[in-house]
């Protein structure tokens, strides 16, 4: 296994150990970037020498005894709404084309001080808003969409060009393109990991969160970007969790919801036989299955548009009016059109979303996490605008990316994506797991439960 | 001295003392609301034959020793928005003529709880939307607007028709009429006196609070209202605090913050002096005088009508549709030109209040309090539409009602209106103090050394 393919948890291991050097790996990474970055188009801007000195300070560090923490030396991918000190940030937008921060990001800086080196800022859906990264190959299958927004982040640590990503999610940005690349994904709970120094798409929605090969990786970083920062007025007060995964444990004891509505409604049968089955897995462990029945839900799409919409508008205003021309001009359409909302739609919105939030609370009430499919489908084609249900229905891709994902991002409750399988066609599907706010520690507890009981699972196959 | 005549805080020691029978107290304030009703206006309601049984109720548990607690028997107006279970609450809007409450409030079953003896239901500006509530007189002259939209309130307290009152403030609601009217009233800080069975204004304005004769009787109310209740999503944590006060202190070591612009702008000459001479006064007991500068006061206006025109379309959106008819003229064209505005607007408002609440706060950090005065003018005369100042500028009333209000709708922070003169006229002059988030005890200890510093204050003359 070459150092690119190793975990994270596997990578900081061998290198507290000394078994890899901090170079080594680095200089695997940035290989294999040269390798497959023509293919997939997973970065906007690669730091290789930048990584190259960080890797040999690394490896100085550790040679001294200077422990920097639980990321030393891992190589990370940063989605480029992520504010860098001295990298450009774009969005991967013509708007922000050469902008560079002054200063880092929260989340950056709490993983370079864990030690982690850059290799990169990864390409996002102009400014996040969309649902397929159009300058991204899913790494799977180079035919079909990478899935968005955080499809550059999902793709890099899927083929091995990063040991770990960040991405944001605002409807399922994070969750979407892991799950069609076969990785996890964690929104966390609103407000558990801060916004500073990142481009706001809705800021009621927006959330940032680790893409990770493994459930044991996800619950590292975590424990890494949470705890309070004041410069995010969302972000909720408390000290960083030790989120970190010791041996898995059965899962005696947990009740794990099952929806008996919506989530697997106009679902592919194979993602719907794979999920059922992952479930079905996830009772073999020990968990007892409840059915639920998800709350409110003919008012999940209107609310989650309500709050979207205008809030990126309003975020955009300034530049719309100057630069109106240097957006893309799917982005520029949803900007403009934003603007024409009345009041009283963002108003239903919010009022929405406080009822669904309670009613959530209640359903949550009755059980640990729910489970249920990430994505209803696995990765479309590239340019594929519509997919058609057996029943004849016609519904757009980006819908139905955005329509399980949706309810996390509106109640704020924390939802986790692992890999369950693929299809016929040989594509990745993904389960999420859905839990009561601050439950992370139960997400990770049930989703590396499943991941364990499992062979291990290789990089993508590029194909 | 009359029992309708006593402060709250006299009439529950003359209870306790069994000096006063709740009987006697209850059957005296009916009394003068016989009298002066005609002429006044302040109830919708008078709720006679109830709190008649209530006193009766109050006199038995007191001869039994039962201790209902520190209301016990003292009479109390309720604004017509505050639901009483089997008393009609109407919000003095023919929309709901004849509507009643199943459930008591949050705030009239705290007052019942702690003893409170219910005389009446007092007038609003319909709906709470407007500052002069037209139904009412003024308690110290016919002639002239009661303020709004807690009018009844205030006047009923002022004139002896209730011990006590609550009002709602979105824009000044309880301190404008308060001020006008010459008694004390405090704008608590947002989210510590649960709003749960309060008809709405603008949900994220809206606070509801007590109306007393002194400073010592709001401390006493406030005890009984404060506390969390989760049905109200904006209530924040917390159990109920005891802000009761004992002997007046002097004020050595409190910094008193006077305002260097926007408090004292368009503020009619005796106003100013009558404030200003209150200052001074609260420097001889031991204050130190801070020059302060109000933060981002370009922004005040926009924003407080940014946040409170949608909200209430909102809130009124079915009526508004049902049965436009039945709203005044006024307040029906207020909700029918909220529908119009765009989410880009409420948002930018919201925005706004983020950016002022953490200047304000920033500005709170040099100074325990700021004093200003409540309201730029005395009492305008009924059907006064606007005001003309010295340069020529011309303001609407209710515009210039808001404009020394709207500052702690939208930051949250508490205010407490005292009485502090008169103009040349006869009519009151009101200074409020505003303080720190949750800081209502610094207030209520300045306004009680201030108020303990005067004469007492007699009722209002009734011109």
């Amino acid at each position: 296994m070459q150092p690119f393919e190793l975990s994270l948890t596997a990578a900081a291991q061998q290198i507290r150990e000394r078994t890899l050097s901090p170079v080594e790996l680095v200089d695997s990474v940035l290989s294999r970037i040269g390798d497959t970055e023509p293919r997939l188009q997973a970065y906007v801007t690669v730091t290789a020498e930048q990584a190259r000195e960080s890797a040999l300070q690394a490896e100085q560090d550790l040679a001294a005894g200077r422990n920097k923490g639980p990321l030393q030396g891992i190589p990370v991918g940063l989605k480029d709404l992520i504010d860098t000190a001295g990298v450009a940030t774009t969005a991967s937008s013509k708007v922000r084309a050469g902008h560079r921060a002054e200063a880092d990001s929260t989340v950056a800086s709490r993983l370079f001080s864990a030690g982690s080196v850059l290799v990169g800022k990864t390409h996002t859906h102009e400014f996040a808003y969309g649902l397929t990264t159009p300058q991204t190959r899913n790494a799977w299958n180079g035919e079909r969409v990478a899935g968005g927004s955080s499809g550059g982040s999902a793709v890099a640590v899927a083929a091995g060009e990063a040991t770990f990503a960040l991405g944001t999610d605002t409807g399922g940005s994070i969750r979407v393109p892991a799950a069609l690349n076969g990785v996890v994904g964690l929104k966390p709970t609103y407000g558990l990991v801060p916004r500073h120094g990142v481009t706001s798409l809705s800021w009621s929605l927006d959330h940032v969160g680790p893409i990770t090969r493994t459930v044991e990786d996800a619950a590292l970083v975590l424990s890494v970007l949470a705890g309070h920062d004041s410069r995010d007025p969302a972000c909720l007060p408390g000290a960083p969790t030790d989120y970190r995964l010791t041996a898995p444990q059965d899962l005696r004891g947990l009740r794990v919801g099952v929806p008996s509505n919506y989530y697997f409604d106009h679902v592919d049968p194979d993602v719907e036989s794979v999920v059922r089955q992952a479930i079905a897995q996830l009772a073999t462990l020990g968990a007892e299955l409840v059915d639920v029945e998800i709350p409110m839900t003919r008012y999940i799409q209107a609310t989650q548009w309500g709050l979207m919409v205008p809030e990126a508008s309003a975020y955009h205003e300034q530049t719309l009016r100057s630069v109106p021309e240097l957006y893309a001009g799917d982005v520029r359409i949803l900007l403009e059109a934003g603007e024409l909302m009345p009041a009283g739609d963002y108003l239903r919105a919010q009022r929405a979303r406080t009822l669904m939030r309670q009613a959530w609370a209640e359903m949550l009430d009755t059980v640990d996490l729910v489970a249920a499919p990430t994505v209803p489908t696995t990765a479309a084609e590239a340019g594929q605008e519509t997919h058609t249900w057996s029943d004849g229905t016609v519904e757009a891709v980006s819908d139905s990316y955005v329509r399980l994902s949706a309810p996390a991002n509106i109640t704020g409750v924390p939802s986790l994506t692992v890999p369950v399988g693929e299809d016929r066609k040989g594509l990745p599907i993904g389960m999420q797991l859905l839990g009561r706010p601050l439950g992370e520690d139960v997400l990770f507890r049930a989703g590396h439960a499943y991941e364990q009981s499992g062979p291990p699972r290789p990089l993508a196959p590029l194909g």
